[in-house]
């Protein structure tokens, strides 16, 4: 492209201060040096984690930053060494990466890299420590190597997953991190069998792709379990069959959960980051075969709690990132489930906004109106 | 047989209180009930859970009580609806059974059993609550419902393993609890990949068993973890390739271990039951990949903590409650695989005792000597 090898001057929507609305700003987008790729982005959507260190509490502040990690877009131009990919390609930018060298490769569970896993402090390119944005020589930090609010961005190849070309970017897009990380971590990890009952915690957009990965696996009973009752009908697109909302019962959800499962249920999923769930979570598995996945980011200073009978027991509790998901490996295959018709992509998307109008889609989330709201960077 | 359905007045040793030395009584063994079984113990052998619940700190003393749970023996008659066993047949008597009807039947990998689970505070058959033991008339508690410290037992046919008729039952008998569960703690559910390397925290019989399982598994560096230096020379035996001392380093062994083994080994297998040994061993384990089983029976008011990143960072923890065999289906196959000299059974023997010396093993065992001690019932 003509653009290959110069500074793109573009729009971005720039966050200058923790919690204040973004602005959108005219910002330089260096070219990719060595393993980088600059792609234009054309949809983008707004997740927790976004708000999360916008709003900076308890994290260090790192501002001027572009936020922005759940999009699609198309290769602009590619830097030194990179053979997997050229320009026109339709990707996913993901915030975690596969180098594809160190040992996880290795493994067919592990999806963390040693070179590239999430690093929520760092603002800057990996290869040498600068930023590609700039507003008049100043740079602008990077956000989980993505910065996916900005027209053109650039991302480090090992983060950057090339999808089939005919797969809608306005849809797909919501794949490169919670709906994936929520189906992943009910088909990868959790795998329940054939009939079996799963308890989803946390009916967010996480969660519901949970259950909806539940169903595909073929759960038979899937029990939705939030505090906010007004989740509960939404939850039924998404497989979800039965409900327990903790304020309505006075014993533990573990007992509530157990008295209705026979004696605890099959699997369930954690997906709140609320450390008392997690407990709770993988004290309702019944012993002998249960298995709980924790999905939700804990808080810093959380504590894991539960007697090691619990565990004796023959129960097992395991963690998940991104659903267990390989970036750059399995989220292609994530598109071809939708192609496919397995996955429906549609009913996780409940709003839609212009790029100038990327405040509102902070201010949904705020009040908790919807699942995602999709940001068109071109009109 | 001319002694089926009739009272047989044998030999047995009688712990008469909590933490004295056992006493050999004549006893009567009543018939076997429905769906029970009357064994001739013809070799047991001494297990650190007997010697707990003999010193009875901490439980609710039951005594008069006949101890013993490992053992070997043939069926001397059978009560009605024992269809699967016949006098003359060689068995494992098993703390724990498998009722083959309720819901952990169907699971590949339970073998808990909702009728038959091991119940330290029950004295008595479990068909009409009494006791098949007694002298003058006055009934002595069973253990586990094995009591094998007794010439003739009798024990619930669901707790009973027929295994080849053609192995020695001076060795096999310690397969019915410590070994197979260290063994089973290894290859059934923290199964290591070939080449793997293993930590295993604790040298005791079940740990030198885990080691003996991760080796037959193939794992390539199998690293003792033990305060107790004078076990390592004899774990080499047993598989061990290396050994911490937690003692030995100012670091926690986490952290050791992590250095020793680029970032975290891939399994472990934790054998005290010392619930910070507990949090050591799931802590020690790689992310992406590593699974840490728990085996070693925890303190009753023991709290496991973590924070839940450990999890998040996809580590698993399991626990296995006698090594996942299902006592009847899977023990006859532990025999096989001595049988094929797959596992070595004798280098866990290392003391040998007649019934009239039993307390000897218990002297052997307080003094931390040996690793199974076999009492033979006839000379």
């Amino acid at each position: 492209m003509a653009t290959a090898g110069k500074v793109i001057k573009c729009k971005a929507a720039v966050a200058w201060e923790a919690g204040k609305p973004l602005s959108m700003e005219e910002v330089e987008v260096a070219p990719p040096q060595a393993m980088e790729v600059r792609v234009k982005i054309l949809f983008t959507s707004l997740c927790h984690t976004d708000v999360y260190f916008w709003e900076a509490k308890g994290q260090t502040p790192m501002f001027p930053r572009i936020f922005g990690h759940e999009a699609g877009g198309i290769v602009e131009s590619v830097g030194e060494g990179v053979t997997e990919l050229a320009p026109g390609d339709h990707v996913l930018p993901v915030f975690t990466g596969e180098c594809k060298e160190c040992p996880h490769r290795k493994s067919a569970e592990s999806n963390m890299c040693d070179l590239l896993r999430i690093n929520t402090d760092r603002g800057v390119m990996i290869g040498d420590g600068k930023s590609r944005f700039s507003i008049d020589g100043k740079p602008i930090y990077h956000f989980v190597g993505t910065s996916t609010f900005s027209e053109y961005t650039v991302v480090h190849v090992g983060c950057v997953a090339k999808i089939n070309p005919e797969a809608p970017l306005d849809k797909v897009c919501v794949l490169s991190c919670g709906i994936s990380t929520g189906l992943g971590a009910s088909i990868n990890v959790a795998k329940p069998p054939k009939g079996s009952t799963v308890a989803i915690f946390g009916l967010g957009a996480v969660g519901l792709a949970a259950a909806e990965g539940a169903r595909i696996a073929g759960a038979s009973r899937i029990i939705g379990v939030d505090l906010n009752a007004s989740r509960f009908e939404e939850a039924r697109k998404f497989g979800c069959t039965e409900f327990v909302n903790p304020k309505d019962h006075t014993k533990p959800v573990q007992q509530v959960l157990a008295e209705m499962t026979n004696g605890g249920v099959d699997r369930s999923v954690e997906c709140t980051g609320n450390v008392n769930a997690m407990i709770q979570a993988f004290e309702c598995v019944h012993d002998g075969w249960g298995v709980a996945v924790l999905v939700g980011v804990p808080h810093k200073d959380a504590e894991f709690k539960t007697h090691p009978m619990n565990f004796l027991n023959e129960r097992t509790l395991k963690g998940t990132f991104f659903g267990n998901f390989k970036p750059r490996t399995d989220l292609p295959n994530v598109v071809e489930m939708y192609m496919r018709k397995e996955l429906e992509v549609e009913k996780f998307i409940t709003h839609s906004v212009p790029f100038s109008e990327i405040n509102k889609a902070f201010d949904l989330m705020a009040k908790g109106e919807g699942i995602r709201c999709i940001i068109r960077m071109e009109n």
